[in-house]
């Protein structure tokens, strides 16, 4: 099946698809993203991507993008490429100008689409959990909003690598844990879970509201409140959650074992749940 | 004359420059620049700029670009616009890869360069000063490499923009004054400078350190240490100092004059300095 990109209307191949040099997200990553799933041929969220998408976009006062525009160019170049478990990436940026810092006046936003298999996660890793090293949080005070200012998230990712590591938390200069790279955190304590709350500081993961939303069905308490790594090391369970991660158990943190080094009882639960959600 | 594009070895106009979509300066930000002018034909500073190029290139572990590469590439360009007074912005990019955090293997640097008319302030504005407001620095914590993760420094400069002033002032929020949007600040107290020092917090200005070495040519001490906006707004004088910026006064930050609200003796000097440095 074909990767297939999308650019301002246009679908093509990915390796076919181009952006003009003095595209504002290129020169100044002055542009919003949102990563969509796709399960057995079916979208999983899409409104939810979309509202959170027209929050991005209002928070930087974009010039309007008509949501049905989206949409459909969302759900048409997902359709054209086929995919049954489908990774989309869409990325709209302010528009192209001459470079400027200051917002150029009645820009054209520019919708940019890819589609492709999604991202599988290495074999084994929900069944025997991954690894994190935390990291200083270093990343601009704004990560509410889903942009593109993702190097120190991209380095941050790297770093976990090059540690042997499969990802890296953030952790504020006050002590709380923020999110990983990609994904929210969530601890569990005797049963409850902990996660942070909703702030300037870290995404509104979509993932994150559905697994909230789970808990609060299957009885499990969540509390939307900081915690420090201490606390995180020192827990019975500790988990990612993201559209590409899905639920994944961490049962190793800088070196050190949670819990007894194998993935909870949590963590799996709200994995099955998820993905019936989702039409898995 | 034409304003031309280099994109990898090929010169063009610039709309007719593109980048692939999956350039990871257009999705993460993951990507570097440098801006330099030419005054009566002749480019300002190159080898000022190719090092702090080298510095970043270097902190983030990008592949190797061969320093006579990017200089030949500069200088070609330039030379083919044939602009006296040119603006050239130099963009390199870690490279093109399939979306993915961490960093890809053997990329290869993507670089671009663009070639205009040098920006002009406003005119009247270095006669009769300029004006400002201060906002929290809410970038990253690594503004000492000059990477395209710019959207605050966009956002702050529409900000100032829309409260009717000219440019924006990052303050910490523990207080100190780091620096203007794209420009560094000095203050003047007394006769003697005071400037924020070399941190991860603030470019390392290329337009600062020549500042610095007309001072101490001139006898004009310059404190490299911290101060807060109350001292700022007391001072003498302020001035804000870059490639583009030059040398700056600001006469008004938040509404309030600074000093007797038209520009001092001391930025007037510099101005004058390094125009006669730059060869204008």
């Amino acid at each position: 099946m074909p990767e297939l990109a999308y650019v301002n209307g246009k679908i093509m191949p990915i390796e076919e698809a181009y952006v003009p040099i003095e595209d504002r997200g290129y020169q100044f990553g002055d542009a919003v993203y949102e990563f969509l799933a796709s399960y057995g041929g079916r979208i999983f969220a899409m409104e939810e991507h979309l509202d959170r998408l027209e929050r991005s976009l209002k928070a930087l006062a974009f010039d309007r993008l008509p949501r049905n525009v989206i949409r459909d160019a969302i759900a048409g170049t997902f359709h054209q490429a086929g995919y049954e478990r489908a990774g989309i990436y869409l990325q709209v940026s302010r528009g192209v100008a001459p470079r400027n810092h200051a917002f150029p006046r009645h820009a054209q936003p520019q919708v940019i689409i890819t589609v492709r298999e999604a991202p599988i996660l290495a074999p084994g890793l929900y069944a025997n959990g991954a690894s994190a090293i935390t990291l200083k949080d270093i990343r601009w005070q704004r990560c509410d909003i889903k942009t593109v200012q993702l190097l120190p998230n991209t380095w941050a990712k790297q770093q976990a690598m090059d540690a042997g590591a499969d990802d890296a938390i953030f952790v504020a200069n006050d002590g709380a844990v923020r999110e990983a790279t990609s994904a929210n955190v969530f601890i569990a304590t005797q049963g409850a879970l902990i996660t942070h709350p909703l702030t300037d500081n870290i995404l509104p993961g979509i993932t994150r509201a559905h697994i909230i939303d789970l808990c609060n069905e299957q009885g499990i308490l969540v509390h939307q409140k900081y915690f420090d790594q201490w606390e995180m090391i020192a827990a019975d369970e500790v988990f990612l959650t993201g559209t590409v991660t899905e639920v994944l158990p961490v049962v190793n943190i800088n070196g050190q074992s949670i819990g007894d080094g194998i993935p909870g009882t949590i963590a799996p639960i709200l994995l099955e749940g998820l993905r019936e959600l989702a039409g898995a």
